[in-house]
C-alpha cells in the first residue's frame, strides 16, 4: 500500500486529498479494480463530497459541530470525544472504482480527509485490488 | 463497471435498488469477490437497511430531516447544504460480498439509493473484483 | 467467506471484534488485498474507533442515543426505529487493507460491532479479495 502524508491546520476541517489519492493509484500501476482509501486515525475520517464551492465544507463542519459539540460533558477525559464520534460519522474507509488507471469519481466529487482533532500530522493509506 | 440509471420522485427519499445491483453483478459474470456500489453524486448517498416495512424508510428520512434541516442558515447559496451533509451521513460507497454470483445480504437487508436533493435522474456505478 | 458469531449483552453497545476479524483473515490464508467486513443485520452496524479507553465507546453510545432517541414518535411499530437509523449512521460494511496476512490498522484502532437492538445472537461476514 501507499502511505500519504497530510498536514492539517485547524482543529476541525476537510482537506481535499483527491490528487494525492490519484497519484497513489498511478504509482501502483493498477489499471482497474477497487481502490480502498483508509484512515488509520480514530479522531479523523474520510468522505467524498462537493469539490467546487468551499462553503459546502464550511456548512458540513458547522452542522457536525452543532450536532456533536466539543464540550458536552463526555466521560472520556482527553477533551476529544466529539472527534471520535465525528470519526465514526464519516467512517474510516472508502471504496472507489478504478478504470484505465483513473479514480472513477462524479463530476463534482472530491475525496476529503476529515480532520476532527487537529492540527496534526496525519497519514492515509491507499491500495488497489482486483 | 456497470452504470445503473435511477429516477427519483421526491426531494428526499430512499429508493430500493437491490434488484438493479444484483442484475449488474449477474451481467458481470462474477462468481465471487467484492461488489462495490458507488454513488457519483454529492447530494445523494447509499445505505443498506430494512427491506420489509416501508415505515422504516419514512422514519429514517424524518429523523435525518430533523437532525439536518433543509433551512438552517447555511453558507452555501444553492439551498441544498443539507443534501450534501446527508450525503456524507450515508456515504458514497458500499462493499458487499458476492458468492455464487449472488449478493450476500442478510434476510431483511435491501440496498437503497438515498436521494437528498431530488427529484432527479441519477446514476449508480457497480463493479465486482477478486 | 467466514461467518463470525457474536453475542451481545445490552440493547446498545459497541463490541470489540478485532481479534475475530484477524482470525478470519488468518484462516483464509490471504497474504494481501482488501478485507471486507459485513454486518447482515438492519439494527446493527460496524465502525472502527479507539481501542484503548472504554469511555470513548460510552460517549459514542450516549451521544448517538441523544441524537436518535429510542422513543420519538416513529412510524415503524416495532419499537426499534432508532436502531435502524443508528445502523445507517455506522454503515453495514468496512474495507480494511491486508498486508502480510495482517489487518492494517492504526495503533489505536479497533473494529467494533455496533449493537443497537440487543441483546441478540448476531453474525458478521468476512472475506478478503485481491
Amino acid at each position: 500500500m501507499e502511505r500519504i502524508r497530510i498536514h492539517t491546520s485547524k482543529r476541525v476541517e476537510l482537506v481535499d486529498i483527491t490528487e494525492k489519492i490519484q497519484q497513489a493509484v498511478t504509482k501502483s500501476m493498477a489499471e482497474g479494480g477497487i481502490c480502498v482509501v483508509f484512515c488509520p486515525h480514530t479522531t479523523a475520517g474520510l468522505t467524498i463530497n462537493e469539490n467546487a464551492d468551499f462553503s459546502v465544507r464550511q456548512d458540513m463542519v458547522a452542522a457536525l459541530n452543532a450536532l456533536v459539540p466539543a464540550d458536552a460533558g463526555y466521560a472520556h477525559g482527553e477533551g476529544n470525544s466529539d472527534s471520535h464520534i465525528k470519526s465514526s460519522f464519516y467512517g474510516a474507509s472508502l471504496s472507489i472504482i478504478v478504470e484505465k488507471g483513473q479514480l472513477a469519481l462524479g463530476r463534482w466529487q472530491g475525496v476529503y480527509f476529515c480532520e476532527s482533532d487537529g492540527p496534526r500530522s496525519r497519514e492515509v493509506w491507499v491500495t488497489t485490488a482486483g
